[in-house]
């Protein structure tokens, strides 16, 4: 008996407009089509040790730790937060949002003490803002989101990494949602450790978290780290630090693994490394200026079809992000209807929203391969459709009309 | 100014005949290469729901909740320890090998109260001595490893979950390196939690951990799932249970990911779900009784070769794996000198060993879509061919002829 077990894979070609994931570049994906390579074959260091040099381009430093952690965008910023805080540190979280309260979930697992500047939902915290709360808090490590894509607000961080030079303070940023659209420039900030992932403007799928530590933040690592003993672990190096609480996502036995020593860990994931390393190829062959140019005339033309179309944007524009733009669902409109709409029948997918803005926003993206005039404008002939059937009235085609308008400008 | 970063992904075609990873069957890799559906997709969500069903099939289980863990196999055994461990809980770990040790690593970071059975390298545990480990420290969890690469030895499994639960308790073993290959019969075993890989005998690349949990493993760590409190996790759903230390690998939270609730969690690996589904596609269409049979048959015509050579093989022939074969070094041979010749000569990969075995035994496995008879007598005439040149005496030809007629008897 000849049985099938399901068919073989076969997905729509969905136009993922959303917060991400996003469609990847289809060189990348071709890339991960490559055959494996065993974890120390002379090649697959050769290929580990050009991606560092490519993320460290792509994340504007010079840092060598510049490297991947196997798994999607959230084992990135665990791998940060558990490597860093150590139980009882004191740490400041900058939550504007939903990924910033993710921020705060992981650091309680962590028995961190946590502490905490709060601000509404479509604002971003002052660099006095963060001042005050560092003076008044002295905390040892500060944490905060780049672009969160549940208000799609972007935090701006230069001069943060002075700040927190000056009064001691390790520092993390979340770059998620930004890192290839936006500028992440780590050492200009000079914030200490920033991860990220693949699926949204760096164009890959997710499955691989970027990640870049600075050397004063290494150190502070390593001094965790527990001697060879056996299989490596019993004791402290020195007694006066707490072990890293997890195996794999312990930054000092990654770093050791993709150091000249290639201490074995677990096995690299061979696959997404190979996606990642094409993702920053294709990142820096356009250039990070043309690159992050291009997301910047997306989200014009995106802001300007929405507004010419009676919508109104959520947040202010000074800190929008270029990748992702948040726009009330008119009243008297279903907005899951329209999304479903969007997506069945022109095959393009934009997003719902959480929390305190979930049923009251969509949210548009245009991120890495797909912030492209193209799919902007085709996104946005179709949302106008929609909301035309739908009963929200505007002139026909003033909404496309004004995107053109604002990518010719 | 055109700059190019580095080359196009371009790997050597190398045959890895090592204890994994290994090559990825052809069709995994194409399946890979499907672009992204975002994350609530009901496509995805199909994909992830025939994942499953898949998984239970190559598990030999019902259980409802198989899924995936993001990360490599060593993710999967991580979340399985840090989800069904409490600090201070009794964790018994058979420890026959360097991932037995593993186990203990992992769990020492999580704070478990560990006790060991420890054997040499190369034996198993018999039934009777696991049930005296489990009278004399009467543990919580019993964790163990079904094949273990560092010594090439397979723990029998039957009959361990009944004992388990006679003695309530709650049991965990990776196979990491066995399914696929060798018979991984959950519900006959008995055993609570099993998670695995795919970069052996599955044929597909490392990145993503399937997992299988028993109901009353997975009603013990719901137990310890933090109720919603804007974002999850504020407080105790009763105050018993001591909280899962890690956010990604929160198997309950996982799991309200895979459920119908589909309660947000990390954004799926969508192409590592591509992988692992189209891995298990291949297995099944095969049939699992098939591809233990074809595993054995090229384990026996490894053997036969390598004694044929007049190698001397590692540990018992009773409880030795069939994907993965330990080899003694003969007298005068530079063992890391045959493997760099087979390497650039042969473009064939045997792997070496760790911990007490280093630089004693090569480990040559023959796994997943490795485990041919073509592979399997190209790799003994070309180890045949290094020995002799390398001053290792024994008639031309021996190795191979054995090996050929170990497939055709």
């Amino acid at each position: 008996m000849t049985q099938t077990f399901f068919g073989q894979i076969n997905p729509p070609a969905r136009l993922l407009m959303g917060p991400g994931p996003v469609n990847a570049h289809p060189r990348v994906l071709r890339a991960m089509a490559a055959d494996m390579l065993g974890q120390f074959d002379p090649e697959m260091t050769d290929y580990m040790n050009q991606t560092m040099e490519l993320y460290r381009q792509v994340f504007m430093t010079n840092n060598r730790w510049t490297l991947l952690v196997d798994g999607t965008a959230r084992a990135g910023i665990e791998a940060a937060l558990v490597s860093l805080v150590e139980p009882g540190m004191k740490l400041l979280i900058v939550r504007a949002g939903r990924f910033g309260l993710l921020l705060s979930e992981i650091a309680q697992r962590i028995g961190a003490e946590i502490v905490t500047l709060d601000l509404p939902w479509g604002k971003v915290a002052s660099l006095e803002q963060i001042e005050d709360a560092i003076i008044t808090h002295r905390p040892h490590v500060l944490a905060c989101i780049h672009g969160d894509t549940s208000t799609t607000m972007a935090q701006p961080l230069d001069g943060v990494g002075a700040l927190c030079r000056k009064y001691n303070v390790l520092s993390y940023v979340d770059t998620t949602a930004t890192l290839g659209g936006m500028e992440v420039a780590t050492d200009r900030w000079g914030v200490d450790v920033v991860s990220s992932g693949l699926q949204k403007c760096m164009g890959g799928p997710p499955g691989s978290a970027p990640i870049t530590i600075s050397d004063r933040a290494a150190e502070h690592i390593f001094a965790r780290r527990h001697v060879e003993a056996g299989i490596r672990g019993s004791d402290t190096t020195d007694g006066t630090r707490v072990r890293i609480p997890s195996n794999y996502f312990d930054l000092a036995m990654v770093m050791d693994y993709w150091s000249e020593k290639r201490l074995n860990h677990h096995t690299e994931a061979t696959t997404m490394l190979y996606g990642a390393r094409e993702a920053a190829r294709v990142v820096l062959e356009e250039g990070l200026q043309a690159r992050f140019a291009r997301h910047a005339s997306a989200s014009r033309a995106v802001c300007a079809g929405l507004r010419a179309m009676g919508l109104e944007l959520f947040g202010g524009d000074e800190h929008r992000m270029t990748n992702v733009t948040g726009v009330y669902i008119p009243k008297g409109i279903d907005g899951e209807k329209v999304r479903a709409r969007m997506r069945e029948d022109f095959e393009i997918e934009i997003g719902s929203a959480f929390g305190p803005l979930q049923g009251k926003i969509w949210r548009i993206g245009a991120m890495g391969y797909n912030a492209e005039k193209h799919k902007v404008l085709l996104t946005m002939g179709a949302l106008e459709t929609v909301l035309r059937h739908e009963g929200h009235g505007f002139a026909a085609g003033a909404g496309v009309d004004a995107a053109l308008a604002a990518y010719n400008d």
